[in-house]
């Protein structure tokens, strides 16, 4: 089985093509997330970009996760529940049918129902980074820091539960619609220390953000921090509540894996050790992997 | 000692007039909030709103308290460090001279550094009113819901502690500018049982709050909650983690006496019930009392 593979989000789309071991031969980047696609013209936007492969490569299967399976994307691909493993998210995908005579499979999203609150929460993409990061085996713990940050606990091979923080979107809000942004140089570069210094004290009581969040403009007020370092302070003090507030809740883990974008991954992984948590990088492009094990467990054996 | 009293804040002015014995004999709102006067024009702006009460009581002392006294305002009072009394507020008055050869005086706000983490705390204008709607002596607990939420710890006079929530203005941004506010019904009235679903939900992991919150978007995803409920729920997720999280911090208080905002204070009542503590709703013109109490003891005796 070759393999064309879509790691296809809101606003990107990045495409790998797989051979039959499972290695990435050829990658791509820069494609157009489904908020660029005008006119919800998707198969234009695949033919566009990966036309090429699909002629070159008659027999590769076709498979795309992300929000492009949401209910603003293609085609919605109604959320796996957990657990959720390869085989769950193989049973569960969808197929749109292209005019090359094709079939493009669509991976679902995974839900997870709080069994203490009834909660529910989501997550659409992060299930084929986590499937293709993690092991088959084993208990894991998985972060994948963004605008809404996920956690998620696996055990042999599945998702069995997880937790999205609005860590990423409420630093954009506070930054961008608050009496704290204005205080800040919001284009200065990250600041270690300031970091640093807003992790702990997150860290030391995530019950409180809503009061330590005006540190951020007291600290600024009394000349303590700069307006430069300020935007720093502030990313660390959620992140710092972020993780206090998921070890509250969740305990502490032996490890923890960072999946997803490099820079933001190297920022928690400083964060977690301020924690006194130890965290490994997962390599770029677990979701290819994810895609390849999905679609692998998709094929009639 | 008859009395002209002002209560100027970021967004309204409010004046009332006292006779000798602190009782108010008239008032009048909805003049401009230093927001609202252009090019500094303080004084005549408030030749405008109370120029015939100052030429009808010639021998009235002038006083101000709120946002008057920032940087952005008349003149900055610097902020007095706890414990802030009465005779402390007194004695740190700014005064300003006016064209008509009279004095304004302008109330200090207060601060309050947490011996702990070193961190400074402000407010301006609440310090006003927590001493006009509170006794001489005891220990009381006082919460002043709104943009900034402030608590407050006040022992014989004067006010000893405090903390500032941001729990208002997160609100809004929430609401405006995430993906929260795009599923919401903005203009919905208040609902109850949402708000107190909500109200619970944050009370039971305040640690958890940038998990929870994203809590107002699924249950909105799976029509577990109506577009028109949900900025209720989000208002009650808010307001019980600021309370659940003041309460873990500070532990819980026999009473709290909520001062300002009628509709906010009755709002945070109810969600003090469900927390399982009692609250006094103080009288509205609880500033006015407390520039009453700080002109008297800014008299010489």
């Amino acid at each position: 089985m070759t393999l064309i593979a879509l790691d296809w989000g809101t606003t990107s789309l990045r495409a790998y093509r797989l051979d039959a071991a499972g290695s990435i031969v050829e990658r791509r980047a820069g494609g157009p997330g489904i908020m660029r696609v005008d006119n919800a013209a998707f198969e234009a936007a695949l033919e566009a970009f990966v036309g090429d492969w699909m002629r070159a490569y008659p027999d590769a299967a076709l498979i795309a996760s992300g929000m492009i399976g949401s209910k603003q994307g293609w085609r919605e691909a109604p959320y796996c529940p957990c657990p959720a493993g390869e085989a769950n998210l193989a049973a569960n995908l969808i197929r749109v049918s292209l005019a090359n005579g094709r079939q493009l499979a669509i991976v679902p999203g995974a839900s997870y129902v709080d069994p203490h609150t009834g909660v529910p929460d989501v997550m659409r993409g992060e299930e084929t980074q986590i499937i293709g990061a993690l092991p088959a085996n084993g208990s894991h713990v998985a972060v994948l820091p963004g605008t809404h940050s996920k956690w998620a606990w696996y055990d042999d091979g599945a998702i069995t539960s997880f937790a999205s923080f609005m860590t990423g979107e409420v630093y954009a809000a506070l930054t961008e619609h608050t009496i704290l942004g204005r205080m800040m140089k919001l284009d200065a570069p990250h600041d270690d220390a300031a970091f640093a210094r807003g992790v702990a004290y997150g860290l030391e009581a995530p019950s409180a953000l809503l009061n330590r969040l005006f540190s951020a403009r007291t600290l600024g007020l009394f000349d303590r921090l700069s307006a430069a370092v300020l935007p720093s302070y502030l990313s660390g003090l959620l992140i710092g509540t972020e993780i206090g507030g998921a070890l509250a809740l969740d305990g502490r883990p032996p490890r923890v894996l960072l999946i997803g974008n490099p820079a933001l991954s190297l920022r928690y992984s400083i964060a977690f050790a301020i924690a006194d948590l130890q965290t490994d990088i997962s390599p770029e492009d677990a979701a290819a992997g994810g895609l390849w094990r999905i679609s692998r467990a998709a094929r009639p054996t």
